[in-house]
């Protein structure tokens, strides 16, 4: 069989960075193949993650891989875009390849650079993965099309209280251990939950830390069948992928049910023939903190509607039954879009391997869930990644 | 086996045209399921094929085939993008995913929405898929690198003299009988090869009827295994695929030695065991003249350096022996870049199938040959298609 694994990764740390977007592609190139102990010659297929919508005048990325590494001349290559979830959508279309006997070696690299542009840029830029705010103007960008989830989940469910702070003060937490993270600085729950000069509002009730940040950064993974792994105690096998859209148009669904999320999840679980309480950790898609805690949710750590429950009985933090983010999620790890993807898959496969150095769980992870959502829960993957 | 084929299509005319990006694609998606006589429900992934560049503000549309058909909502979605050769990298993935019986029945469609964009903006959106020119600004766009190409042939192999000129007026000759081309007037060789006000030079020796137009446009196709084919009849099998890239910076190749084209030809040609003599026809990319004058050669139907002879023989005509875009191809049938390569399989597939109606080629033909590039030869995708 088969069955297709990481087998070696790279990732420059997230943030402002000097490189340029060839330049990172490079970085994380030579890296994964170092990591694998693969020659560059056994690529048989590159995938490439790139969101751009306009950050890079390079629309064709493709080809930036090949550029880093001459062996990788006439190996075919091509982008994938999926919004924020392009990264997964990479990496499934590797798994998928080697799963089905088409290619033997998949080289994933996902990318972005997006501080070079001007704020307004970006907004705009990033609002071209929404149906409705594509080309519209918009002071809160993204953070808008959140905000509203953030409010619609009130309406249903509640006032949220401190909870979003709490998310906020735990990504921050962990992303202060993360030597790859581009917010280093631990933040307490006052702090996040609470507006002030240095935490103003963005939309909503969703404050500055609430949101992710803007980043440059890359990563790569190499995917082959489980047998041929050249270092076998390093690899990582997918237990189970799962992959679901949803309408492009929100005002088609219910702004809190994530459908589409919801059965790209169960998709995975059910490959790998599991329940989300057989897993011991997550890297799940906390573009805004509300994201986190509607995947509390869908995912099923919690029921509907009591999300709050995982931070109050401990369950998500580092030490608790079902780690949540302790990468600090693209929360404070960063979230250079075309990149996140693969990070998240990285990050899970340094807990499996237990090589997460400061940022490792305790207890020998063998069982980590994947969730990476593009748009408005429009595109949605789901992996579950495994060790022996 | 899984013999992936191409069930059923559809092809919007291609042109000026009214209706939005969303609208081109609903157009095609609803008639490609009628056509295949699938129904919607049995579709368990989707590849749209989309270059943008900037185009249009939606960056992320691989949501937007569900949106034209409810049934689709969940079915996997994800955007591929390889420049002008986005639409054949999306077959492909879909032939891949068929072929290793990871899908079942995956819709391909492809859509570019570009007469909405100012001149200036069209052709910087293009010279995104160039390392060197992306972000520059250029009088004459993309044309300016193929007419590069145009000067070195004429360094190596001598003057062109009317060879441009023939070809631009075989293209139109073969366009004016197409009901989908976007340009169908016939224009004559003395017109194609000779400088006037109606037909200005663009870029070196290219003139106006070098080149390509800017294009609206959509072309959607089912790929399945041949045995679950619904309309047996009308199925068109992959013999084989090649996929190369070759270096995206032009200083590190010659720029006549196309070795990225030739490699995914030889492949696809190779896979299916047929020699280019073998093949009924041929759809190949002339986004210029000189890039079809230069493929006579790379995919060898002459030796190198000897185009002309492929025209002087009358080989490439549609009463030749291997007619060459009976279509008009992106000449004179436009080229809207993401739907370029789907609708090349397309055309191909309905000459196969005896269905090609006014560009109908004699003899029954059984096997076809496609050939789309992305970027100045940098991403190469070839097919052979056959019939019984």
């Amino acid at each position: 069989m088969n069955t297709p694994s990481i087998v070696g990764w790279s990732h420059t740390p997230f943030g402002r960075r000097e490189e340029s977007l060839a330049e990172l592609v490079a970085e994380v190139v030579d890296a994964a193949f170092e990591h694998a102990g693969v020659d560059p010659g056994r690529v048989d297929e590159i995938v490439l993650s790139h969101y751009n919508g306009g950050l890079q005048p390079l629309v064709s990325t493709s080809g930036l891989v090949a550029q880093a590494q001459p062996a990788l001349r006439h190996v075919p290559a091509v982008r994938v875009e999926n919004a924020c979830a392009s990264g997964s959508a990479a990496v499934h279309h590797a798994v998928r390849s080697v799963a089905g006997g088409q290619s033997l070696c998949v080289l994933v690299v996902g990318v972005e650079k997006m501080t070079d542009a001007p704020a307004e840029l970006i907004g705009q830029a990033l609002l071209g993965a929404d149906l409705e705010m594509a080309g519209k103007s918009s002071t809160s960008g993204f953070a808008g099309l959140f905000a509203q989830i953030a409010l619609a989940y009130e309406a249903r469910y509640g006032a949220l209280g401190n909870t979003l702070g709490r998310i906020a003060a735990k990504s921050h937490a962990n992303g202060a251990l993360n030597p790859l993270a581009q917010l280093r600085r631990p933040l307490d729950i006052d702090f996040c939950a609470t507006t002030s000069e240095q935490n103003p509002i963005v939309a909503g009730p969703l404050r500055r830390t609430d949101c992710s940040p803007v980043s440059d950064g890359a990563a790569a993974l190499v995917v082959m069948a489980q047998r041929q792994a050249p270092r076998p105690g390093q690899a990582v096998r997918f237990g189970g992928i799962g992959r679901a859209h949803d309408f492009l148009d929100r005002s088609r669904r219910d702004p809190l049910e994530f459908a589409g999320a919801e059965a790209a999840w169960r998709g995975a679980l059910s490959t790998a023939g599991l329940q989300v309480d057989d897993l011991d950790l997550i890297e799940l898609h906390d573009c805004f903190t509300i994201a986190e805690l509607q995947l509390y949710e869908v995912l099923g750590i919690t029921r509907r509607g009591h999300g709050v429950t995982a931070l109050d009985e401990g369950v998500v933090y580092p030490d608790g039954r079902l780690p949540v983010n302790p990468s600090g999620g693209l929360k404070s790890k960063g979230h250079p879009i075309g990149a996140t993807g693969v990070s998240q898959h990285v990050s899970a496969a340094m807990q499996l391997t237990g090589t997460a150095g400061t940022v490792q769980v305790a207890g020998s992870p063998r069982r980590a869930g994947v969730f990476n959502l593009g748009g408005v829960a429009v595109a949605n993957h789901a992996s579950v990644l495994e060790v022996p």
